[in-house]
């Protein structure tokens, strides 16, 4: 076959990123297609920044001015190293907007690119919704919501999920009054309401108002302000208003000439990210499988396995873990008590002060909460405290498998550590 | 049978703590009998006040007198937290000296306790060796190096092992003037130097000076100073000097009037814990399988869940997780490099800077270190760094069976971590 390059790849978020990676360092010829700045949503625009500033704060880095100016410097390092990374892998990078031709090429600017594989990768955008227009100025996504320099002053978030609490949480840290509105009865839906009380109680001591329960219908500039009003007639209102309730796909140009199907929302795919056409897969969000960060790389690094070794891709949802990036941070693994209808379970506690680790540290925040069935499996474990994503990280191995009360006895956890409250939680019950 | 209690344990360290406390919440009746302080070596000597020291500074707490006023503070309420714990359980609890009278019967001052079980957790205590006679002023050890009001303004520490290179870490910081001799060519025997490297950098920028490949042979006092004599003739001083060399066994008395073999050093045990007596086992540091924190509390639960439900001892030794808590600390889990003499492997690093939760929180230190076979069977998770030893908390379970690359790329870490170096690690091989 007349080709250029083994793979091409269209969109340098973190799925066409790590996929590209990968790929190039199992000696296949890359092309990376990206339209805009390489990193996608996560790195830019949502998890990572939301979680730089906030870490700045926590570990008493600065004020707010000096993270301003860091930020943008960081973001030109960021660039930089992204585009290094990807060139000193000898890596052909194309800055564009890719547009499927046939199965084999794409178009990226005056260029034709043949491929061997096509791996599209273009994610999903936040969007408008019915009568709440992004202007992008005063109504916002979380595009414009990380220029922290534009900070207004006050701020409306359409969105209590996560995307709109780590916001609201970084925004109330920087002073700014937050008005968060969601139509369901809680914060964080997923979330079981212990995770979510401390987070929810420090965003109301910060000073956010939090209306639940109540959806927004419309919402107007008028006078440099912008006005939501919600469906029992009620009104609030912030300089700015930040969308985060609607993701459209996107979906690259001339996929209709390809036997690629999608339902309007999502490129589907079979259990190998494999689309209608065989040497086409959709990897990240476009996919619709699971709008996370984690996944999305997860998927890259799995569809690059499986054209070098032809490996099935195995995706482990079950043992998703997961991570809500606020102060504090709630991270976890397994399922929740939301999940359990209807399934007998048990539920042990350890605040992170009372293991040995956090009284010496002076710990006031924080626990662990694990969820165990009758026969002793360990459902779930969560944590709630400073950057405890971090001691979640690397069990979801342990999920795929039974994985029982025994298993924690009779092994051993580093003393003396905050991990040991997974012990202590399970020893309560 | 005629008793008083199910089960009587010698030593209130975290061996017996732990103990005592699972035995009671399984419904049994316990005496637990403690001739010092609840907490042991673990909690009151060693590991957990060097690492509140260290946390302290790290977390940018206060200063030294800061320190040394709440530590006196905080020894009180964790006398005041231990003991409440086992009374709360309703243990009964006893202060003195258990001296075996017969395989059920324990004397402790003028009571007669008559038990079902007896647990020896005794565990050991620094001591003197040839030529350096420890007299608690001077030449001291761990339990007088935590003082910390009377802090020298130059101390000598003898032996570069866990112990001494952590108080070595925690002397620097708090400016003392240190001086390590350790016989061996290395610090930290045991540990890869690449790991040991940037503990070793950080101790020399604090101005330790250590003497490597020299063993100390006497050690005396003169003009106030300690006076240390190495085995090549030259001479160190300072105003005390640690001795962390030796550890002799507390055999508690009377243990010669019962079937109970020891080797001098050790009380001897089978695989569930057991001595030579079928209701008597001995726990912790003092039948000396291996003196850590970790596997003390691990035996302690272990051989109550033996007592309670006749379940076998499973001890997980080869996936032991280890920690050095200085600055940085050093963790990991599984086998270093100088374990894996005549087997093929490979290594991977990734720095923690380089993962983008890493760059985010502007980490200049820290890396992370895999070693996979030939057969991709992840053989070592190493990594140093500051809070390390949370990450690698609960990872033990993964170690006990078959852990492959592909059981990490095929599911998913929490992004943005630093626990995604791990997988970076992997990537890089």
């Amino acid at each position: 076959m007349n080709r250029d390059v083994d793979a091409i790849i269209l969109g340098g978020g973190v799925a066409g990123y790590y996929s590209a990676k990968a790929l190039r360092q199992g000696g296949k010829a890359v092309a990376l297609i990206e339209r805009d700045s390489l990193g996608g949503a996560a790195l830019r625009w949502g998890a990572l920044p939301v979680k730089r500033a906030l870490d700045f704060f926590k570990e008493g880095k600065g004020s707010k001015e000096e993270l301003f100016k860091s930020w943008e410097e960081d973001l030109k390092k960021l660039d930089g190293r992204l585009e290094n990374e990807i060139l000193d892998l000898g890596i052909d990078l194309y800055y564009g907007e890719g547009e499927l031709i046939d199965a084999h090429t794409v178009k990226v600017g005056d260029k034709l690119l043949k491929g061997q594989y096509i791996i599209i990768a273009t994610g999903t955008e936040a969007t408008s919704i019915e009568g709440i227009p992004v202007d992008r100025e005063r109504i916002i996504t979380h595009r414009e919501a990380i220029r922290l320099r534009d900070l207004p002053k006050s701020m409306v978030i359409l969105g209590g999920n996560v995307e709109g609490v780590e916001f609201a949480s970084l925004y109330a840290e920087l002073g700014v009054e937050v008005t968060i509105v969601e139509m369901e009865d809680n914060l964080l839906l997923g979330y079981d309401e212990d995770l979510v009380y401390p987070v929810e109680k420090r965003l109301v001591d910060k000073g956010v108002e939090i209306i639940k329960g109540k959806a927004a219908r419309k919402a107007c500039v008028e006078d440099d302000k912008v006005r939501v009003l919600l469906e029992d007639g009620s009104q609030v209102q912030g300089d700015k208003a930040l969308v985060t309730l609607l993701r459209r796909p996107n979906f690259p140009k001339g996929l209709d000439r390809l036997n690629i199907d999608t339902d309007g929302n999502k490129i589907l795919v079979d259990e190998n990210l494999r689309t209608g056409e065989e040497n086409i897969f959709a990897i990240g969000d476009i996919n619709g499988i699971m709008g996370l960060g984690n996944v999305a790389i997860n998927q890259g690094l799995q569809v690059a396995d499986h054209i070098l070794n032809k490996r099935k891709v195995k995706m482990h949802y079950n043992s998703l873990p997961r991570a809500v990036f606020t102060l504090p941070e709630i991270a976890g693994i397994g399922r929740q008590e939301e999940d359990l209808k209807g399934i007998k379970y048990k539920v042990g506690y350890c605040k992170l002060k009372d293991t040995f680790r956090g009284w010496a540290r002076d710990m006031e925040e924080g626990f662990v909460k694990v969820l165990v069935d009758e026969e002793e499996n360990i459902l779930g474990i969560w944590m709630v405290g400073n950057l405890v994503s971090e001691y979640i990280g690397l069990l979801s191995p342990l999920f795929n498998g039974r994985f029982t009360v025994e298993d924690i006895k009779s092994n051993l956890i580093i003393h003396p550590t905050l991990t040991e409250g997974i012990l202590e939680a399970l020893l309560s019950i």
